[in-house]
């Protein structure tokens, strides 16, 4: 299959869907639906949209009708962005290559852009449970799963840990304890919401959440190897930061070539989790494969 | 009814079923869990999962079902206070008789907090109906119309409106427009929640609507006027304020009489909401006009 062919045409799709759901605000609040739409809209890879509709098929569902928890898990993905970019958290300027929500706007304006998007991404499931009623009780459940992954069970405990992590010195537990929670459990709950809702049995759900949490690690070292070697223009964003916030990384405690390593093997063991899959999980096998090789 | 005792033994039971479904938690992330019960903890009157409570009990419901609705509306009142309070929003110190949470803690960890709170009403809104499978359709019912009540087209929109206000001349319709968002959204959603979940007819539920959008309307009257009136030790919170910040409030259009005469006119009409309603929904009877006598 022609990946880069397959995350246009996805991107494309769900970019056309973000829009939808959230169309331009109007009367007094409307300054933070603009906010919310500069980040939502403004880009990004969309990678855990694309892995949910992609766990979906991979167990014989149709994308289409997952479309709704995917939109959710990109509101909190930049949700997500747009906090952590807050000068009381990262302080970041640039974000996908434009600057980041609080200096566009304010940040007022950004607190609430971020608690916004939050919150949409919960209407976003609930009108499609709503809009299929006979799937209620697992939306019930796939509601249930996504909010322990993006709380303080999840990512937002991992960005309290990382935070907390700034300037000591780190073990590779920490490290990968921290990264579990902060991009891992969303990435892992991406996989594991789009398998359930897309009709998945037991040992499929299973096996493709295995896949998720090798996923997330996967990313989380390559994410942090472009950090290291990684180009600003290309990012969209600052690189070379972690090393000035001495922040926990996977090359800060294995060098990088023993982050690469590392990265290849969990790869071989994630395409392992896909063995009693056929042709149809073919595009979560690529889009695994390509974390080793991206440049942003 | 002794309004007083029935109040306090409400609270009781809140704060006990708050402080049971988000227990202290462990890990790398647990300071976050520390502040996020810090703040969700520290008092408060529980007026909208007592709000929920009643409207369920008014049409014959158990107030023990809609527990999960009452806890989570709670969390969304908390969270909203936590953000209010930071610097870049209203920048207050004391809130509930305690320092705000941004002060007993950081910045960082105030907004962590809010956002892991927000989070954690949906995850209790999921709980719920994944424990009562044959209301899932119901709680998708209720969880869409809670995000609508909280996000960008409800609370986050109304606090956005708030800020944009201060400083500019305002007139009765556009005070009513911000604070029908800003606090309106989230009470008529208490009562309205607590009516559906509770098994009212359509009926029942829209006549419980429209009390609950006067019970908003009045709440924030009464509360612009304590904001004149009240004091800041009864109140847990710094008075006068409103004036200081050049505030869209009812006494600053109405004048502190009119306001008081808008007060009681509505409280008038929201018990004719109620006039189909036998004695079960006393205790909103009582609750809508303890607004024009509470001294917090």
């Amino acid at each position: 299959m022609d990946l880069k062919a397959y995350l246009a045409e996805r991107k494309a799709v769900v970019d056309q869907e973000l829009a939808r759901v959230l169309p331009p605000g109007s009367g007094p609040g409307a300054r933070v639906v603009e906010a919310m739409r500069y980040s939502l809209l403004g880009g990004g890879k969309r990678l855990r949209p694309i892995l949910c509709l992609a766990a979906a098929e991979a167990v014989g569902g149709a994308s289409q009708q997952v479309m709704p928890v995917a939109c959710a898990l990109e509101m909190i993905h930049t949700y997500s962005l747009i906090h952590d970019d807050l000068p009381a958290m990262d302080d970041d300027d640039l974000r996908r290559g434009r600057p980041t929500c609080h200096k566009q706007f304010d940040e007022a304006t950004a607190i609430l852009a971020g608690d916004g998007l939050l919150t949409a991404a919960f209407l976003v499931l609930a009108a499609g449970a709503r809009q299929q009623p006979t799937k209620a009780v697992l939306y019930a459940e796939v509601i249930h799963l996504i909010a322990q992954a993006a709380g303080h069970e999840g990512m937002v405990g991992g960005q309290m840990a990382d935070l907390l992590a700034e300037g000591q010195p780190s073990s590779l537990e920490q490290v990968e304890a921290i990264h579990r929670l902060k991009t891992g459990a969303l990435l892992t709950a991406s996989v594991r919401s789009g398998a359930l809702l897309g009709g998945g049995g037991p040992d499929q759900v299973a096996a493709l959440t295995r896949f998720g949490e090798k996923f997330g690690l996967i990313f989380q070292i390559t994410d942090d190897l472009l950090d290291v070697e990684g180009d600003t223009a290309e990012m969209g964003k600052a690189t070379g930061m972690d090393a000035v916030r001495q922040k926990a990384t996977y090359p800060a405690v294995l060098g990088v070539a023993g982050a690469k390593a590392q990265a290849q093997s969990l790869v071989a063991a994630a395409l392992a989790d896909l063995q009693t899959f056929g042709a149809a999980a073919d595009p979560l096998r690529e889009l695994v494969q390509y974390l080793l090789v991206r440049r942003k």
